[in-house]
């Protein structure tokens, strides 16, 4: 399709009601009309409520980070724009099927405000919990006609228009909170698969190159269902073998199907641009993210709030935002990240395995992860930091980039400007160093969601304050992870100020609320410079700091005091626990929690500080 | 990926074994660098044997005619060449996964030579018949170790390298014949599926828009597996539930998994190209057609042969050769068409149906079925005709087309360069009669194979001499195609010479050796101008000709006796049917076959002679 760069002053269309019963056509043939001598600035909605179908959209194949990777339908296309606004006055946007309401892709200065999101149909499925029979190991589940389902072969798949899924991934909610039930996890999620016992030839099956058993392709190999799923009549169904403890009645199971196959429609997804802002944006559902941005600067989400309707459980199926290899600013401020069944952000860069040394200058990488499938690491002359986690977290050397030739979504060759390391070797890592951003998380409401809050990996600068956390795991979680989904970055220069952390980690993980963490067991450094200063955590249990492989910490001015809201699931916990770390300044806080023992370490009593 | 279109002599590259273990990296490399300064005439290969992987191949997404649309690896991304030769020297490639070896694009006279194409392991599977049991409705299949499997609760997946396969779409061959067994059709398909019983509000799923249930993404709805595989011991399973008669013993069961999921690497791909020539060419194995070759001109294919290699039954696990809006020439020579699993070669264009009337002379368009997706109709200038097949095969107007907007791989906006015809409406079809080729099939051996010889829909000219048939099916299918596959096309100019027809139609339908049909029960001409001159059949059964909807047939010259080879099916038939037909003319023909009636028919019998 042509699209345009203009710097000419283009047109401002509005958009009446006459279209809202299908927009999507009119909306599309503006963007195909758009040439250099017609350009648009500014696209308005009269306030009211469009439908969007995919079936006369604009259709593109996109790998996604964290998503699957498919062909896809918009109404939204824009690419190569440079200074657009859209601007819904308030309007709301329902779309259908397996869409992407907005596909943002190497433009520049884009504005999406004053707008809501939602889906027709969902791309989960809710059932309420109406009896469990420990005797004989079933729990039944009554789904109302907002989710058509049928059985087939004992397997229960829930039908929408456009799209299916089975039960697949799932997590309990307590209708009462409209949150994460507590002690989730002892419940859920339902153990749909077991391992296959009947097979012949399969260990003999061979692959000339590193084969990544975990993607879609391969993930049913050696596996069937445990489960069986019987219809007592119609919505109401009996769930057989399940082999965690019994779901209780009155909880609600959220169902969102097999992993790897149901993240297929986020809200936003913005790559190689520059300049984004979406303010004002309500997102009730999406079929993956809010919004996903990879490869891209200067992104401002402001009121940018994700929160369920209708009614539902559940707002989006994965995370609220997520940011991969991002640069310049990345703000959150003044949202809301509600009921999501993911993060409410995720911010890093990729590890990419080298696996051919090509030349003196070139090397041949593959992405190791499928949800990084087609993810380009690096611009010209962007700085790559060549890795080996074995001995450091951080580059051994460093290279720019002269040029990147994509062959498959799998496999790159990455030409460097001056000569390789002289040590480097394959399997050794690349990162890219350019592409970590300056991120500000700012007076947001993080709560009732499905996993952490904030999982940052970024050396740069992380600012995070005057936050609300509530989630089922940790409320920040800041890792290196370099062993499964080969997300890149340690962390630097992170301040997390004036936040209420209220009962997070209450889904059964028995981990802290705030939690540095490397996949690698070893005692080198990872985390530079963190300040966590003037919080509150008023917590249920005890364990609120988890701190490994960091140098140079303070906890400060922090009030600690023990909510009650629920049980302690583990009271023998201290209130901090540190491994592998110096220079740990405790300094001015304030403890009422329960913990006997307000420190667990093994490191040598003079790099913690205690005043 | 830059490619290029240059008048300049360009290299002649000779890949020599060195590069034999993963020819993909080196072969693809040269591509990657053709630049207008860097350009390439020929590639030849020391002989020998190279292996092609996907891992490190070119990636692209492509819809292709009659198989899956999917992302595919190829080692040879011929794309805006012109003159381009690759002669194999008598090389064997053999390829890995799912890819396409050749992706030939928008190209001008290109030359593959002198190579044979086989996969390490192939996209279908073959199983032994060693018992049946009548009572309990089971039948036991020895499974060599060639064919790696799992039982998933009760079904057999046969695994592969980088693919997996369902037992699916299935069929009997008779090892001692190496061809499709005599009465197949009594025994399968496999009946693997069958309706669902259990379910909860599917029925008010409801669609804005024309829907094709037939798609592979709702194929599954309303079906459940109806067979169940036990395993004896490794490498002998029990099938249980099918529900046609139970295969003999002795014969071999191929299966190739579900429909709308397993054609997803044919060995050649030619769109958008003009001259194409394959000469000496073994194609031993592919998981779809031997070529698929689509809005393209001039296609000679001499000595172009499809057969098994490694004592399997199965070749091509679609049909040999298969032309959507071919123009020009295409040509069929001194072939080898042998146990494939489909056509020896479909010539047809597409029918897609208005959907929307959007001005005086613009029209949205649907492509109706699954396998037609991302097919463009129709390039500047071609002559479309407006078809409403209630009334006539025929086109009732004609236009030429300005402009094609490729909105979605479903939905296209075709603008004219005339206004559209007054009496146009939703629902009417379009086909491009621009899109039809000057087609031979001289000198081909058509055997052994699933399914028919030679499938056309041709209104230009067809020439059909001194060849071979012994097929399943109908050896010629003439037809308009327009309830399921939407494939246009009536025919005329139709000359069938001095070819031997034996055997043909020997699975179990009650069909003509030669058979003239429209979907459409009606009395309107749709095919023209027929001779049938010269030909023998040496048949088993009766009906060697079934004529409908023709005017204007000669049948002269030929001898039909009965072979003897099998049993007879349907000794009640007649030699000839003949219906809603006119000017049919039967003349110098020797007829000793069995049957007592030779000819039926609904006809005046002023319009037919006998001579």
């Amino acid at each position: 399709m042509s699209c345009f760069s203009t710097s000419k002053k283009g047109e401002t269309i509005v958009f009446d009601l006459s279209i809202s019963e299908d927009a999507t056509p009119k909306v599309l043939q503006r963007f195909l009309d758009t040439k250099e001598n017609n350009p648009i600035s500014e696209i308005k909605f009269e306030k009211g409520t469009y439908h969007f179908y995919p079936d006369k959209g604009y259709e593109k194949f996109v790998y996604i980070s964290n998503h699957c990777d498919l062909m896809v339908s918009t109404p939204f296309p824009i690419k190569n724009f440079k200074n657009l606004t859209i601007d819904g006055q308030g309007s709301t946007f329902i779309f259908h099927g397996v869409m992407i309401p907005f596909l943002v892709e190497e433009s520049e200065n884009i504005s999406i405000k004053n707008l809501t999101i939602d889906w027709a149909e969902p791309f989960h499925s809710e059932g309420l919990i109406v009896a469990n029979d420990d005797k004989n190991k079933t729990f039944d589940m009554e789904i109302s006609d907002e989710y058509p389902y049928e059985i087939r072969n004992g397997q229960i798949y829930f039908i929408k228009p456009y799209y299916e899924h089975s039960l697949g991934q799932s997590i309990l909610y307590d209708p009462n909170r409209s949150a994460i039930a507590f002690n989730t996890e002892t419940y859920t999620g339902i153990t749909v698969k077991k391992r296959t016992t009947t097979y012949n030839g399969i260990e003999n099956i061979k692959y000339k190159y590193i084969n990544d058993e975990r993607a879609p392709e391969y993930k049913d190999i050696g596996l069937e269902a445990r489960i069986h799923v019987e219809q007592l009549k119609p919505g109401l169904v009996r769930i057989h073998n399940h082999k965690k403890k019994l779901p209780p009645v009155g909880m609600i199971l959220t169902m969102k199907g097999e992993q790897g196959f149901n993240r297929v429609s986020p809200a936003f997804r913005v790559t190689h641009t520059n300049g984004f802002n979406g303010t004002n944006i309500n997102i009730h559902h999406a079929g993956g993210m809010g919004i996903i941005a990879e490869n891209s600067a200067d992104l401002i989400l402001d009121s940018f709030n994700i929160t369920p309707s209708n009614g539902r459980m559940v707002s989006t199926t994965a995370d609220a935002t997520h940011f991969v290899g991002c640069r310049g600013k990345v703000v959150l401020k003044n949202c809301t990240f509600n009921n999501q069944l993911d993060d409410a952000t995720n911010v890093h860069g990729t590890y990419q395995k080298i696996v051919d040394v090509l030349g003196d200058n070139k090397i041949g990488v593959r992405m190791m992860h499928h949800q990084q499938k087609g993810f380009v690491i690096a611009q010209p002359n962007d700085t790559i930091g060549f890795v080996r986690l074995d001995n450091s977290f951080f580059p051994y050397e460093k290279n720019t980039v002269k040029k990147i030739e994509y062959l498959n979504s799998r496999y790159q060759i990455v030409t460097f400007n001056k000569a390789l390391p002289k040590e480097i070797k394959s399997g050794d890592l690349i990162e890219n160093l350019s592409g970590y951003p300056d991120l500000l998380v700012k007076n947001c409401n993080i709560s009732k969601n499905r996993a952490r809050g904030l999982l940052i990996s970024n050396p740069v600068n992380t600012v995070i304050e005057d936050n609300f956390f509530n989630t089922e795991m940790e409320a920040i979680l800041i890792p290196v992870e370099s062993s499964y989904w080969f997300e890149s970055g340690n962390a630097a220069n992170v301040t997390i100020r004036n936040n209420v952390f209220q009962d997070s980690q209450h889904s059964g993980f028995n981990r802290g609320v705030i939690r540095f963490v490397t996949d690698d067991d070893n005692q080198n450094i990872a985390f530079r410079n963190i300040e966590i200063d003037n919080n509150t955590f008023n917590h249920f249990d005890n364990l609120i700091l988890e701190i490994a492989n960091a140098e140079g910490l303070k906890f400060t001015n922090n009030t600690i005091t023990n909510s009650g809201t629920f049980p302690q699931l583990f009271p023998e916990n201290s209130a901090v626990k540190v491994k592998s770390s110096k220079n740990i300044i405790f300094e001015n806080n304030t403890y009422s929690g329960k913990a006997t023992n307000i420190l667990e370490t093994d490191a040598a009593a003079n790099s913690i500080a205690f005043k």
